[in-house]
């Protein structure tokens, strides 16, 4: 039986030592109420909270988790390495094998630097454009997430003006509002930001157009200005290199995170040869970056994402569920909005302006075992097989059964509210 | 018998793939070329080279090696963790308990906020500082590093000046050019940053003044801006809780990370209730920052810190290396210049104004087993015991007589006078 009894104590306890409890992207404080936040266990494509109930993740700790929890060749790399030495006065041997793996696995890329967080690559792509040719002006389309910096920071508190007067925003997907940012500043365009696909909270989901993708690269050919794929968040989930490979366009930097180590903390720049002079000259660092451990986790993984069919199964897993969801939510009266790919499926509900219908749903899936989130794209690993996803399907139909007889009492979230009227 | 021919081809490898071969605080490109840049193994005090040469290793990681290496107990902690979960869809429970151990920890600690890399502390601290009463002036003191953001990093390369626009630099330890920034800005100050010690790198080291000290908390109360010690670096080296402490002053915010885990990734923002406020309200996160295994690696380390004599065993192990060190230079006809406190010595050579005494010596170490760092101030762990220090002194006498024969012929890094001429 599902109870929350210890995650409300934890919640508690939480509140006195942590600002809010909890903050940044994995606070529940805009889930329903009914949402853990601690977890005491995972493995597979599973979560445990603090109070035993388990659940199939969707969310698959946002982005990183694309094999499977303890999936054992990851892990095994790991612990090897963890054994011999993790953060030494030098990085190990293997950053070389790391730097050499990605370079040949990345189209566009021929070097390689390594971080920590996702914010640390952008970051540092947004340094180097602004080094390449001593320039200013970043563009960044509007809405995008691109980290939780001053510059990036969706929310204003403690940020200043200063932060962003160099950042111009234009319409993603829009050629014509690119165009016009790059006349208006001509000639002091350092880079242009671009989200792969646009895979924002709150609303549907896309990919991009392909006049978009191509118009954005010679753009920055002709005003020698540098393209950047923040791929941080669909890198490796969408193709086996840079998100926009498919579709023919090569960046000159990328950033990568989240999956490329299986949960281990690491993040990537990876850059053409166009951009090394100008990743040389800027000073960078920090101090985990050169830990070895999460090294042999990504050259591991690297090597799984070469050799194993994991793409073609989690697209597969993602449209199983997201046919299922489409077949059961008919049959239960209901109407989802399914967007972006179906490997990052966002899953809305169709007229639901204040998300009540989809809180309401994703409290009766919790209930039953399944972790869907109500308005972030949702993740599949490896380890979301056949079996799993019956056992979701089977949890989510009855979750809309049950829906039917609460949907007209369900309220929207306030704490939601509060967030949507700013 | 030392050799390095798998270091130098590693290097030539990096060179291709790596900008620079290698970047940040960890990059040898300054140090003398036999300084291997890449290692393979760590055990308590020491380290091995790709070329399996072992050395006492002095740097510690540059401060996050403080028990030693694979320490049992912490390692342990880690490994039960890692085999329930660490990156999760929400942070474990033991997330809770870390911050209580915090907030119990340090005096001024009311709540914690976890993160990745110093920089992330930095920022955050400076976010804080800004969201706290709406207002952009940071004091920072001339020379001090705060990490490696646009706003702090230590290179112009890609920087803009909108990036510091808010920055005002004072004297550190000179109160009235403190009490000066404050007139001048006077109702603009947001936040004091201030280095608990000076621990730059190529010059002396040195202890605060008491007097500037109470200085700058007394205008930071007087001016209701928050006072932020930035003990990356310093944190549970120099105290049991923040390194002003001892002094009998309380910061407002503290930046801790390196040491706090034992080499595992994980910093902190320590914040009192009356910045409790302004933290609730900013947004920061990060991919990894809620990943459970640092955490319970940092607990372990907490733990270790409360029960055991590491404090007094590394301050020993500092004190009887700089004796022994001063007095081998004298018998050998140098002198030493070693500042700062000796659990984090800066040991530099008189007179050595282009520091080509000091690189010689550090080769003539390194090739006998002991990994000292020619321009950055040095690290002690409790590994660092008396065997180990009675080998470390028994290589450093045969590189101080080793060092009467070659510091006739001995040159200026050429690298590091490109640096220094800027």
């Amino acid at each position: 039986m599902w109870s929350n009894t210890k995650g409300r104590e934890l919640k508690e306890r939480a509140l006195r030592v942590i600002p809010n409890g909890m903050y940044g992207h994995e606070s529940t404080r805009l889930l329903p109420e009914e949402f853990p936040q601690f977890f005491s266990q995972a493995e597979g494509a599973k979560i445990w909270d603090a109070d035993g109930n388990s659940y199939v993740d969707f969310v698959c700790a946002y982005g990183p988790n694309l094999f499977g929890h303890g999936y054992a060749p990851i892990e095994e790399a790991a612990r090897r390495q963890q054994m011999l030495g993790d953060t030494m006065t030098g990085p190990s041997e293997i950053m070389v094998d790391l730097a050499e793996a990605f370079v040949s696995q990345v189209a566009h890329a021929d070097w390689a630097m390594f971080c920590k967080n996702g914010t640390d690559a952008t970051t540092m792509a947004m340094t180097v454009a602004r080094a390449h040719r001593n320039r200013k002006i970043i563009l960044y389309a509007k809405g995008t997430y691109h980290g939780a910096a001053p510059w990036c920071t969706p929310r204003p508190a403690g940020i200043i003006p200063e932060d962003r007067a160099a950042i111009v925003y234009y319409e993603y997907n829009d050629p014509e509002s690119l165009a016009d940012a790059f006349k208006q500043y001509d000639g002091q365009v350092a880079g242009v930001f671009a989200t792969p696909i646009r895979h924002e909270v709150f609303i549907d989901n896309f990919e991009p157009d392909l006049k978009y993708v191509q118009t954005a690269r010679r753009l920055c050919d002709e005003n020698d200005a540098l393209l950047i794929v923040d791929d941080v968040r669909a890198g490796f989930r969408l193709a086996r290199g840079c998100s926009w490979e498919p579709l023919g366009v090569l960046p000159d930097l990328a950033c990568f995170g989240k999956a490329i180590a299986n949960g281990y903390p690491i993040s990537a720049l990876l850059g053409s040869d166009k951009a090394r002079a100008a990743a040389q000259e800027i000073f960078v660092t920090g101090s985990f970056w050169f830990s070895a451990t999460p090294m042999a986790a990504a050259i591991e993984t690297l090597h799984q994402i070469r050799t194993t069919d994991y793409l073609e199964k989690t697209k597969e897993a993602g449209a199983a569920l997201r046919a299922g969801l489409d077949q059961q939510a008919a049959a239960h009266g209901f109407q989802l909005r399914q967007t972006g790919p179906a490997e990052m499926p966002q899953i809305l509900f169709a007229e639901d302006p204040d998300f009540r219908i989809g809180y309401a749903w994703s409290v009766e899936c919790l209930k039953r075992g399944v972790y869907l989130h109500p308005y972030h794209n949702q993740f599949m690993s490896l380890a979301h097989d056949e079996r799993i996803i019956a056992e979701t399907l089977a949890a989510t139909d009855l979750a809309f059964e049950a829906l039917k007889g609460t949907v007209g009492s369900a309220e929207p979230n306030p704490n939601l509210m509060k967030l949507l009227a700013h």
